[in-house]
């Protein structure tokens, strides 16, 4: 029973590797070549672990990074959804629904049923500890692209109120004092190229 | 002052993006280029949320990930070294301990200590927590190994010898039923290349 378990736990672990060949948006911050999820997620986590203090509601760090350790891995099946110039989210959802049923399905039952509630939870960006997740998720690629010179938001052509409408309003519901330490750069930035 | 300490904490982050152009020996799963540091990093903290349950003694997971989430900061610095044809290990922990000093130090105080501690910990693998990340950070590489019919161990030429002193000891100390999940495919491995 156990190995057969672990066989169950090992195929999904292989199967996650995949994770690594998604390619984002966004590029590392000395621009050498487009970020992939896998990596951004190793990223994200240790921005949560290093900013927990500053979420606006207190969360639990470790579900915290439960969250977001697995908060892609439906990409594996669905491709990545970039902030700007993304897809149809309706059409996103559905294909996220059916990576998360093929991908967390060859897990055991209990830690399917686990993993799948994690992810949901972070998707729905209802509670306390998504909440936070979310805005890590959206200040991480923010801060590549200020190292850059624009990054994505050259690329999409991104305006000041799209920034505030797809980024500004969620970091600072989950961390307001995380987008006011870098508030002046994005308004810099925006005065120079959108002004 | 807290404008000042998320300042000192994002220029950690940005710091630590440097970790994905840090290249390992290993390659994905599906040997389609070598692994770097960060992805390899939410990797095996993915394998050890999903493999806690095995562990040989009780670990707090949450402390695991931390750990392994830090692991291999150093590497910015000091490079990767493999665990197969690596460098001599006095030279490179002198290096590490260099890299540590520069790289956690970029962090408020208190900060830089909690993480500096948690990786010395990580690194001396005498606690339950350490040493059920290390036998992680083992078994990752071992499956891209045996997914790639070789990879590696072919590039080293590794006897199986070797691959019980540098992976067997190590994976068997924290996580032995995991162990023996893999150990028909890689006797099978080392009987026909290395018989």
């Amino acid at each position: 029973m156990t190995q057969d378990r672990i066989s169950a736990q090992l195929a999904f672990l292989t199967e996650a590797d995949r994770l690594k060949s998604i390619q984002r948006a966004t590029t590392l911050c000395d621009a050498s070549r487009r970020e992939n999820s896998a990596e951004h997620s190793w990223h994200i986590a240790l921005y949560a672990l290093t900013l927990a203090e500053h979420a606006e509601r207190p969360v639990n760090i470790g579900r915290v990074i439960q969250m977001i350790l697995l908060h892609d891995i439906v990409e594996i099946d669905a491709g990545d959804a970039p902030i700007h110039g993304g897809p149809d989210p309706a059409i996103q959802a559905i294909k996220e629904q059916k990576a998360a049923d093929r991908i967390f399905g060859i897990l055991p039952a209990d830690q399917r049923d686990h993993y799948r509630a994690l992810w949901e939870e972070f998707e729905a960006a209802e509670t306390d500890d998504a909440i936070f997740a979310k805005s890590i998720d959206r200040v991480q690629p923010l801060i590549a692209n200020l190292e850059t010179g624009g990054g994505s938001w050259i690329e999409y052509d991104v305006t000041a109120q799209q920034l505030e409408t797809r980024v500004g309003v969620k970091v600072r519901r989950g961390a307001p004092k995380v987008w006011q330490a870098l508030k002046q750069r994005i308004d810099t930035w925006f005065a120079e190229n959108r002004g």
